[in-house]
């Protein structure tokens, strides 16, 4: 009789993991149970789907339901709400169009994903109160913003989401206003970094940082927005992007160890603490390789690693994730923006004798039009550690460039490797020194003794 | 009394080291000679001063002569032809306006360049035949082509210079014809990856592969191209691309040992055989960190390091150069192309039992306008130890991508390692599996095993 395998979600993580397990035994019986009626979605297009950058939704999915089902001979059921896991029966309990019902398994994947973190405030389930992270509430946002009911929003929440839906919500001619309950937008950047990104956002909607949200207050007009040391604004639509927190309360329940932030303890092959029980995604704490802790980094690469990695070992093959750098990057209107391994700020925190380095570079050759500044912030040791690094440019001119670091982080390269890269040159593309390698001929150890 | 470094050449090496010696020794007394009369010129950027896409030849240098003279006192003369060195007294004689002249040098850094290898055919020195080298040489073709005397031309090498040329001519109205001895365009590519290549370059230009330069005869009406095994063409003006030679004379025949190619061996800190002598840019061989043997690549991003680091220890520093990877980008049209460590052809000749891997992935999430296709090539050992990687895309979609494999290359990392970076993902910039990763999973050997 065939072996079963269950995956709690149809996320990324979780459809990665039921594709994987496929390859790796095609007898395997694969069934996910998919709490919602939408699989495999890139939730990280929302934001492009409310500016119409992506006119249909459905763009947004890797594949669609019947794709899984009768190419892949998946059993993606949709509408099965997991309530409970009993580990010592290998069981899940779930509430099905059906009512209730039990499936028995020998492998599990947890894949449920990570859900909004909203402010316990007054008002916050006010139907015009949305969170960008389903797929139904952003189709019901983009309704009303496609009907013109939209003219004035409040978002709440200055990180990476947050100001892409700024950018999305002011791209469609709403009037928005951001709210942060931090002194700077995007915490995760170090100052210098986040002061460029901050007067680009100025440029295009009001921010209102270092204050809170007090409390929503449906009124005729709209939303009144009732904020700690900030006068009220009055919304017609409120969008929370205050993070997220893990979903990790059902392998957590059964009694999965958890680590920072709650998020699931996984090993390298994205074993829980229980047995047969794996775990991918958004609800679980990955190995951070440049401080070797556990880090919550919910973001959509480490999803399908992870998810590809728990899907092949539970199937019986043979995977590991080595862990994550640390990252990201987002376009902020015309800005791009990234950051790889730690900031200075995570640096110093996590007890490293780390200081920066920046430097600003040009993205082509200075003669070649479009060529234009590249900042570079590196953090790094005295000895020429390297840590992390930060960039801001415009255009295209970051997010592939910022790659250097993260893969010099995975690598264990120093501050002077950097220098000596043969990195790609070509007017139209490049300077002769790349922007990461000015910065580094500034921070590298031997140059500091020679001068 | 203060030491004395002589420079021999004023390009991107000569002045690179001339700048390097000042910093670690602002006493020292530091002659660059330059045979011509200008100096610090970017040549990658000639095709683009041709294409009127630069509109000024002095937007190409780094720096204006008197910036090097007077801001950091560096004696910089033109039209200083060295002739002879005399490594036993430490002399170096040369042509200069007021007859012979000699210098003594404490150090002596060779940065003499390469100069273009010339078919030897009747008509080569014809006045409206062109190598694209020299500022004054690409003057006079811009002049030509800004008096609309240029309708048609013939460029003979279709290698990178021989294709950036080509679109230059096209893109100001000329009708062009490439001809290339071998049977294909960019033979430093694979045949996947330089097919790609040549179709783009036939939606422009007329391409005949597999055709000599036989001889060049003035007519009243151009010049007749005569080829072999294809018609002649008439042309107003021929651009000679064939590649390049190193100017290694004055230092072989002073007794320098040279290496393929006929360059000058140096070692990591760029000293030649001769005591005192160091030498740096197009006229060396450096280490290829992939082989672990010399190479010639005379490339802008090498001339630059490796004149830092001549003029580092010549002044008394300390410098290494680890080599290259073989690193190379080029626009062609609408495509851009880029390679770095080996091809498989070349792998395959060093040796190495070398695969090729090819996969197509996309430059940004498939919804998100201008997503287009990235076409990666992996060459590794069937165990998974990476040699090197091709790319080609549209536009900026590939230049900065190709660093990701160099950085892999200089550090080592295997195939299995590529698919487990973290890189930058965000639907603008890039998709959530990077185009290399998904050459690496169907390369590495895990995959291979489980399937």
């Amino acid at each position: 009789m065939a072996k079963r395998l269950v995956i709690v979600g149809g996320g990324a993580a979780g459809m990665s993991a039921a594709s994987a397990a496929r390859r790796v035994d095609p007898d395997l019986d694969v069934v996910v149970l998919e709490a919602g009626s939408h699989a495999a979605y890139g939730l990280c297009g929302l934001p492009y789907f409310l500016a119409n950058v992506v006119p249909e939704i459905d763009s947004l999915r890797a594949y669609p339901p019947e794709y899984f089902r009768e190419a892949r001979g998946i059993d993606l059921r949709f509408e099965a709400d997991v309530l409970r896991l009993d580990p010592a029966r290998q069981e899940v309990h779930f509430q099905s169009g059906d009512g209730l019902d039990v499936l028995t398994y020998d492998k599990l994947v947890l894949a449920c994903g990570a859900t909004p973190a909203l402010p316990p405030v007054p008002g916050i389930d006010d139907d015009h109160v949305f969170t960008i992270r389903r797929v139904d509430e952003s189709s019901r946002l983009r309704a009303l913003l496609d009907a013109g009911h939209v003219g004035r929003a409040t978002v709440v929440g200055a990180g990476y989401i947050g100001l892409e839906i700024a950018e999305a919500l002011s791209s469609r001619g709403v009037e928005v206003t951001v709210v942060e309950a931090l002194p700077r937008v995007m915490s995760n950047l170090d100052d210098v970094i986040a002061e460029r990104v901050e007067a680009e956002v100025r440029r295009h909607v009001e921010v209102r940082l270092g204050t809170r949200l007090r409390a929503l207050t449906r009124q005729e007009t709209g939303i009144d927005v009732d904020l700690d040391g900030s006068t009220p604004v009055v919304a017609d639509v409120v969008v929370i992007a205050t993070g997220v927190r893990p979903g990790s309360a059902l392998g957590a329940t059964a009694g999965a160890a958890t680590g920072p932030h709650g998020a699931l303890m996984v090993d390298a092959s994205m074993r829980t603490s229980i047995p047969n029980v794996y775990a991918a995604g958004d609800c679980v704490n990955v190995n951070h390789i440049v401080t070797g802790r556990p880090t919550f980094v919910p973001l959509g690469p480490a999803a399908n690693k992870t998810g590809r990695v728990a899907g092949t070992v539970a199937a019986g093959g043979a995977a590991y994730f080595p862990g994550v750098v640390g990252t990201a990057v987002v376009k902020v209107f015309e800005l791009s923006v990234g950051r790889t391994g730690l900031t200075l700020d995570e640096a110093l925190a996590e007890g490293f004798d780390a200081h920066a380095t920046d430097a600003v570079g040009r993205s082509r050759a200075k003669y070649y039009p479009r060529s234009a500044a590249v900042h570079v912030r590196l953090v790094h040791t005295v000895d020429g550690h390297l840590l992390g690094g930060q960039m801001v440019g415009t255009g295209d001119d970051v997010a592939k460039r910022i790659d250097v670091l993260a893969v010099s982080l995975h690598a264990g390269l120093g501050v002077s490797d950097l220098a000596d890269l043969d990195l790609s040159y070509a007017p139209p593309f490049a300077p002769v020194y790349e922007p990461v390698q000015l910065a580094a001929f500034a921070a590298r150890p031997s140059v500091r003794s020679a001068s």
